[in-house]
């Protein structure tokens, strides 16, 4: 009935060897020795301590990450919005009665300058047109195929290659000490989920994002969910801790962005009672990556720089900060 | 280094005694011994038996109950309006000038029939000056207040005491058996969460609800989230199965109810393509609870009774289904 004596003590040995070499092993490897790294690691050395002052229990140990330009990149543009243009242009390779207006026309000819030339209302029509108007299930399956056939156009990696891998150290790392990682994007919700499991190890539960209304209904007898077009939530700036109060219903005390659109999500986390951590992911490496920050379309980053020191949170340098920026790809 | 040998041995029988011992014990014994019961826990064996061709992975385990005449009782009127009455009337006590209309007069002096007679303006009025225009910190703190302080008119019990036995034990159940178990309820969802992860064992993340806008501020200095009166979500009927593919982003494989208003969320979980589950909790009991379905303005079942059979739903009968209704008061 019980396993020989001898087989328990290795099964022991085993566990302890285990523990030791887990204690000793750098759970950021990707992370180069220098300040930032070690804030990371003393921060959650001390909040995982049960003799610290500042421990925290693990039901409290929520941390939220923006996904664009903090987990993964955003340049040349909002990856999403490139599925957008892709979508519409495989949906008008099928059917060319798809582009129907000029808008779509642009994306179906991948033609970026001039489906952007159109404005606000062009690109609306873009992302309905590849966003709404179908069931959640179809739009999962665009978001898959983009995923298995797109290429990113400087890298020629897919866009979920198209991570940082100091990142994904962090995530494991924070929920190997008993966090929970959560997603508070202000990209789509369902988009992100399609591919977050398998590429963070985050789960559809742990998904904050924008989202438009979705309705359900009996199709042909198949209950099914419908996305439509009108907004139904704006994650981004106040949205974020108004998006987590929602979801989740408590505070984080770990929170990681790299823009403008970010501060208010940290500013948040930071003002709890007990301990939190709050961190921008500066882009300031444009041989590696891309260097941009308060100018832009994308990823501005002007508060944030100016108040980051005076209110304690830290700035990646990615340039000095992260030895490796992506993964080594599966090729 | 290591424990004693004879400690360990030690240690080993006794996890084999509460093995052994857990597999024997009845998981729901409030339960009597009927169909009901053997067809749920016939249905947790095989999804977790991983022998089976109908197993499924503890990740998709996922279970969701509505709350209201579900997890706990609905009479004589949802307890959710019973605290709007109950704030309006402590909050009157303290400045008689808040009830400043006729819906908020008839709260303040706690006459329900005064304060429905005015149908849904006067009703209105009543949520938002006990949900609205105030920090979710100042509301969650109300919530506690109303919960330590009110009692039940029929039985003298705190509200949160006005919960199901039976269910308690189901919801633990489930979760013994790793599956995640949510509320998905046509209630407040920050009403919730002020008591469930106490009463029930669901923390925040796992609470559905309906709410109304909210907004984040900085306050003096202080990051604040303030609850709004409009309408954000409704999280009934066919809001349900949307509530659910939106925060939780997986269809369930279990879903309990117990009116035609989670007809939906039902169907949605029982329309998988894997094994799946549903029941609705009848109210056949005027002895030990109430006794109501097709007709009334709470809990009507009508829909879900001409169909639960064909459906293959379980109906619960909790006169003859259920031994316990409430659990032991903590007086």
């Amino acid at each position: 009935m019980f396993p020989h004596k001898s087989a328990l003590m290795s099964m022991l040995t085993g566990a302890l060897i285990f523990t030791v070499s887990g204690a000793f092993a750098d759970p950021l490897p990707s992370w180069n020795d220098t300040d930032a790294k070690s804030r990371i690691i003393s921060f959650v050395e001390t909040v995982t301590d049960p003799a610290s002052p500042d421990y925290v229990t693990p039901a409290d140990r929520i941390a939220t990450f923006d996904n664009d330009g903090t987990l993964w990149a955003e340049q040349p543009l909002y990856f999403q919005l490139i599925f957008a243009v892709e979508d519409v242009a495989r949906r008008a390779k099928d059917d060319p009665s798809f582009a129907s207006t000029d808008a779509l026309k642009a994306a179906a000819a991948r033609d970026y300058e001039a489906a952007l030339a159109l404005g606000k209302t062009g690109l609306l029509e873009i992302l309905a047109a590849s966003h709404a108007n179908m069931s959640l299930d179809q739009f999962n399956e665009a978001v898959a195929i983009w995923l298995d056939t797109a290429r990113h156009p400087k890298t020629g990696r897919s866009y979920d290659e198209m991570v940082y891998q100091p990142m994904l150290e962090l995530l494991r790392y924070l929920r190997d000490e008993d966090f929970s990682t959560y997603i508070v994007s202000g990209g789509g919700i369902q988009f992100m989920r399609v591919f977050a499991e398998d590429v963070y190890g985050i789960p559809p539960q742990q998904i904050v994002g924008s989202s438009t209304t979705s309705t359900y209904e009996v199709i042909d007898g198949v209950p099914t969910i419908m996305k439509g077009a009108d907004l139904f939530f704006n994650d981004d700036k106040e949205g974020k801790p108004v998006g987590i109060m929602h979801h989740i219903g408590k505070r984080p005390i770990f929170a990681g962005g790299n823009s403008d659109g970010d501060f208010q999500m940290l500013e948040f986390t930071t003002s709890g009672e007990g301990p939190s951590f709050a961190l921008y992911v500066h882009h300031t490496d444009a041989e590696r990556e891309w260097a941009y920050d308060r100018e832009g379309h994308i990823g501005v980053l002007n508060r944030g720089l100016d108040e980051s020191e005076e209110r304690g949170w830290l700035v990646i340098d990615m340039a000095t900060d992260w030895g490796t920026i992506f993964p080594a790809t599966s090729q």
